[in-house]
């Protein structure tokens, strides 16, 4: 039922491609979803996937173009002429269009919308294009089916009749007054119920969420998510109705958010992919390595200054990498689970002082373990009972120094307005290492009594 | 317009709760959603909690039940007797009605279910409780509207009229054969359009995506992505018509599995809060604190081989942590950018060769600059041109073997059905960090005449 690509089909139809075979071309199509098509398209070049898109319905190609993600999208473009382009914009939703105009340079922008032949859509557009793109104004689509307060059920059902091709879901349709101010909301399941001469004004649902366009697009998944909503309608300051977001749009938001996150996570900066090209995922990746590599060059010049002693105690060295292991785990630990507590914002703000107390806690238990493990090891293997001493006494430090971090860094950075999934990162790792060594060079240095 | 839970208010709900002035207690939830109430029961003991919900209006104590989060609603229900909880999930949706049971002790779950008064909702029940409840049979519900083919409009809206209540968010009517046998389905708006007297067969939509009850979630969830459907209907392997999915359901599964896939990386195992008891943080954490430690300890063991060696080069120490953290940087990056490629299922599958390629390319760009540079500092500071050339080699072959690991590891995982999110964890960090003290202390050794 659902359809799964392989190397053999992918041959066939750039065989079919090559050979310019328009008709066969057409019947494989047919039988795929355009989300299918959009997967077949990610394997070719710009100019198959031009050849490709040009001999399927207008209506099947714009969903495609809408459907595919950005950085491929405005490779094929560049194939593509204005015109062409036009064409296809004209059958988009509004804010699938500008989403796709944002990518073009601003000479191709101009002359799609001036080529668009539904005049309407060119106004949607012009609205739309005024919105950053992670926020409500940005996420809306101008497209919904709304009705007047005075209206009854047979007038309803004419507007939606009007609006049907251009509003592909409904969902529900919005009540407004003379002023286009929204009122409430009337779902489909009540005016297919509803006599036809019942009045909008004694059966609409005056009880609903609205965003205003400002909401950050963040704000507006937690809202559709925690009240299990369809879609929700984009209102401006006055309270007139100016769109809808629908929730395949914040599926998507919530997808792109959570990779972009665990990238962030990982010290990879921008939204990279795994064909993406060597030289952009060197750009995404390198940052973050060279501050890693800061790291380890500042450590070293610190693990210089105590050289005297490692030449008298060389098994010191030995436990520099559970120091910088056991500091960095704990750290990102600590700071994924406050990043999760962040994200989910239904409960109440926990202050500072008991998030800490009880990472304090848990710190405690494990660094207790921990130490008095490698305590034993340390033993175990005929090492002097200071150097045991040290190392454990260092390593229950930095677990410590390591929670603390792990707590208030992140904190720090979402007071901050920067995104704290970043503190998680090579960034927090390499600070707890650098003082966990402190911490641990600074002990042996005063218990050793070198 | 959208309910934020602040400390005043939660204080003077509670106050309220304490004084059980139920009059007032009821004015003030009757201003909030449910999803809002489900926010300041998570600040509640279980016996508040129990005292707020029974104030509620049935229903909505229903819609608030079936919100909360499984930890606290288990908690919460310990302090009601069968009957009560009976009385709610008479009211959930039975796919809602199933999670609750299923937290439930197994003497719990059969009173309730003897004890439901709609014994449609039992049957519902009973029939979804054989399901593994990440498969799309445990995340389907049994309410949905369905309709003959041979219907005409007039039949499918006394349907739809009959079913309206139980059935909250229609989305489309489902249609089947005399045999129950899924053929298509209808959507609202046509419905709505059409004539009165227009058959069923004349008008559905053939062209539908469904699922079979044994699809995994995440299959579930990518698909209804993929192709932006809003529900799912859920066949048998006869194709009979036994449930449908929501989107809303859905979402909750990308959610919960972008969490535990972050939580994974930072090494926490299972579904663990910041609000969570200390013991049970402890838990989460402390397994991968020990495999870090374990590591430390080899390494610690590994390095003490060399301890000849660092007496008479004891600069050689200074360079342990920028080995260690190369490696778990590059090592992170690389498999997080495989992770993130291996969970979008659209695209063709790439082979394991082609992947290693472009990451030696990566690896070759990034481990070049940054061993010039440390080379460059290793100079700079005055230590020997052989020393300088063991740590830039190591380096470079550190971020070479760790891109190798970040391919192959969560590739490996996968394929052995292991989630391979915890392949960016510590366990391969400690890997990483071994091998690379190993390349290090290996190349020294030979390279410095030892």
């Amino acid at each position: 039922m659902t359809f799964e690509l392989t190397k053999d089909y992918l041959d066939h139809i750039l065989d079919l491609i090559e050979k310019q075979d328009s008709a066969t071309l057409k019947i494989e199509m047919e039988g795929l979803y355009p989300a299918d098509v959009t997967g077949i398209l990610y394997e070719m070049e710009s100019q198959e996937a031009r050849y490709l898109i040009n001999q399927l319905d207008t209506k099947i190609g714009a969903e495609i173009l809408a459907d595919l993600d950005p950085p491929e999208r405005r490779e094929f473009l560049k194939n593509f002429t204005s015109e062409e382009i036009s064409r296809y914009v004209n059958l988009f939703d509004s804010d699938d269009a500008v989403d796709l105009l944002n990518e073009q340079p601003i000479r191709v922008r101009e002359e799609v919308i001036a080529l668009l032949e539904d005049r309407e859509q060119a106004r949607f557009i012009l609205d739309l294009l005024h919105y950053d793109e992670d926020v409500a104004g940005g996420l809306m689509q101008k497209e919904l089916v709304k009705a007047n307060v005075n209206w009854n059920m047979n007038q309803c059902i004419e507007e939606l009749r009007k609006q049907a091709e251009d509003v592909e879901k409904v969902y529900a349709v919005y009540v407004v007054d003379d002023h286009e101010r929204l009122l409430g909301l009337l779902s489909l399941k009540k005016i297919v119920l509803a006599h036809k001469n019942t009045k909008v004004e004694s059966i609409y649902d005056q009880d609903f969420i609205f965003v205003e366009t400002y909401r950050p697009a963040e704000e507006v998944a937690e809202l559709m998510q925690r009240y299990d909503l369809d879609a929700v309608p984009v209102v401006n300051v006055q309270g007139k109705l100016l769109g809808r977001i629908t929730i395949d749009d914040i599926v998507d938001v919530i997808t792109e958010q959570a990779s972009s996150d665990t990238l962030a996570m990982a010290g990879i900066t921008g939204d990279v992919e795994e064909d993406d090209t060597v030289w952009r995922q060197t750009q995404a990746r390198l940052p973050w390595l060279l501050v890693g590599m800061m790291g380890g060059i500042l450590a070293a010049k610190f693990i210089g200054f105590f050289e005297g002693d490692l030449k008298i105690v060389p098994a010191m060295a030995a436990f520099i990498p559970i120091i910088g292991s056991t500091g960095g785990n704990v750290g990102i630990q600590t700071s994924s689970i406050i990043l999760q507590s962040l994200a989910d914002k239904s409960g109440l703000d926990t202050g500072v002082w008991q998030r800490l107390i009880r990472m304090f806690a848990v710190a405690l238990i494990n660094g207790l373990i921990i130490s008095l493990i490698v305590f034993g090891f340390n033993l175990l293997i005929g090492n002097e009972l200071q150097l045991a001493l040290v190392v454990s006494s260092a390593l229950l430090s930095v677990v410590f120094l390591a929670s603390f971090m792990g707590t208030v860094t992140p904190l720090a950075l979402d007071k901050l307005g920067i995104n704290p999934a970043v503190a998680s990162g090579p960034f927090i790792t390499t600070a707890n290492d650098l003082i966990g060594y402190g911490v641990y060079f600074g002990l042996a240095h005063l218990l050793l009594d070198l």
